[in-house]
């Protein structure tokens, strides 16, 4: 069987690694668990789980417009954010046309402009931050997507709502501004963007965002886009059917309306964001200022070599080499006592 | 916003409507709910959402591989078969290449088709089934993908293992066949199609089944594919992260280990499909003799003004008018109880 040329330049993805008994810092999950009403939600689906889901994701759509403000309409709901990502490049980017992203970010950009046989371009980041200018330079008449992760990821940097929205002036209007914000939730920078305000404006911008981080339901695998009707239509109709299923539909229904576990969940983050890199400090590593639930650090040495250390110890981080940064490693910022075991087998792999 | 030619073209997906108190048996889920051992694990895996799911779907695919007397590498799960039906397309078929289908059947095929901008030829049913002849005379060099559904959705008529073979035989070595086998776990004719043992002789043959009918997960969304090492390996790399989430690995597996659930239901299915075509044949109507769980019977009549007429009293089909067949109806098979109310409907709304 001749495949097509681009699924031989597709590499693998490579999931945070799991490792029996360890503590797991490698996949940027709530340490928490998953939002309580969510899971007293799950246990209640399980008794129509025979029935097709609403392929329409209507309840969920009319919650989330209520929560930003928006309508129904200019929401769409994905298999995590993964999927409208990927409906992005499926609705708007056609075979030859090109696309822009960092270099030092999320691989998902990648795979879904390869998956439509489109051409992607890359601008560094510039001290640890997606370099917005740079970015724009690449955009020309043939660049359908410009995927940005804010804040970023691995790096944990952000831009902010100036800054967005005259990179935004400069786009030609078509071409899709896919801002990932799946870590958006943890940013409490008081300049952070205010992207739904902006696809008001913005006929040309999608944002997405998930479930998977603050609302600790990564295992069901829920994200969504806000974007203009038109937008939103066109992604809706490049999906497959019933892709989001009834326990991830229910559970994230449900999540959405926990606000006692949202509130604690950001303080533990925040807390513990601030902890560590005052023990980076300690140890003399530098670290990207973060504004999400995990923190770029460099270890100045290979960043596979201090993951199997810190691994045998007892905690799994992610090394960063396939992220473009071979000396740095990501850590899901976890409990305190999951960040002390972290800095505890840091500290000895380091000394190592 | 410009969005790619195809998305213009492609017709929105209609779900097997829902109303209120009705019986439904327009989207051919198993009226018996969902495997009970696959309910008891759901509720066992509540407390690991916030982690994310196993991308490899590795003990799924162990289980499905011992089920079926394969390899693990054979096998590559998706959400739903519908996915796998994508990933058949954005591995296999370049823009501008062919695919070759049936005029009445399953929608989703022209779908994945038309989104990796492909062209789909037809050919009719010839007297309710596909006819292998006529195909295999569409197929050209150019032909990348040729769908066929075994039992046909909607009919329910099947093609039997010599004719498979030998439509297989004159197939070009890179033109993929893929058989959506969704029903065949209720078809029970001596000569249906063994796919998996020509799968082993074929290597251009994918063969796709899901847990949404016989085993009652249509909520969940999990199906899969058997093919050939090469195949599925291709068909793996097209994949988004994670689309199949923790609660629909969990339910699938243990739904395997379901044996007493899948005996009754296909001990009820069969006694309903014999009850409601003599019920056809009391009532005039001719109907396809049916390999699956469902029956498509010619109402000679708009099926959508008998549809409204029949929902109107209590029980929800599914009109034909979008699959080709204008006058016919296609209804799933329920409980004695279920099958009983729709036939009192029907004979209602036929003499109205």
């Amino acid at each position: 069987m001749r495949t097509r040329p681009c699924i031989s330049t597709i590499p693998p993805y490579i999931p945070g690694k799991l490792k029996a008994g360890a503590i797991k810092l490698a996949s940027n999950e709530n340490p928490r668990g998953a939002s309580p009403l969510a899971m007293q939600a799950l246990e209640g689906c399980v008794a129509g789980v025979h029935l097709y889901p609403d392929n329409d994701c209507g309840s969920l759509r009319e919650a989330l417009a209520a929560r930003h403000g928006c309508a129904p309409r200019n929401i769409v709901v994905g298999n995590g954010s993964d999927e409208i990502l990927q409906l992005a490049a499926a609705a708007f980017l056609n075979p030859g046309e090109a696309a822009v992203t960092a270099r030092e970010t999320f691989s998902n950009y990648t795979f879904v402009t390869r998956l439509f046989d489109g051409r992607m371009s890359y601008a560094p980041l510039k001290n640890g931050v997606f370099d917005l200018d740079a970015l724009a330079a690449l955009v020309d008449g043939d660049t359908r997507l410009v995927f940005l992760c804010n804040p970023n990821n691995p790096t944990g940097t952000y831009f902010g709502h100036a800054a967005f929205e005259k990179f935004l002036e400069r786009m030609p209007p078509d071409t899709l501004v896919v801002s990932d914000e799946a870590y958006a939730d943890f940013a409490d920078a008081d300049d952070f963007p205010d992207s739904v305000s902006l696809v008001k404006a913005y006929p040309n911008l999608l944002v997405t965002r998930t479930f998977s981080k603050l609302y600790g339901l990564a295992g069901l695998r829920v994200g969504y886009g806000i974007a203009a009707e038109e937008v939103a239509d066109a992604l809706a109709k490049a999906k497959i059917s019933f892709s989001v299923n009834l326990p991830a539909l229910t559970a994230a229904r449900a999540a959405l309306e926990d606000h006692e576990f949202v509130r604690s969940s950001l303080a533990l983050n925040a807390e513990g964001r601030v902890w560590l890199c005052g023990e980076f400090a300690r140890l003399g590593l530098g670290c990207y200022s973060s504004q999400a639930n995990f923190i770029c650090v460099d270890v100045r040495r290979d960043s596979r070599d201090m993951e199997r250390k810190i691994m045998e110890r007892g905690v799994t981080v992610r090394p960063l080499e396939s992220f473009g940064l071979p000396q740095s490693l990501r850590v899901t910022i976890g409990t305190p006592e999951q960040n002390t075991a972290f800095v505890a087998c840091l500290e000895k792999a380091l000394a190592e």
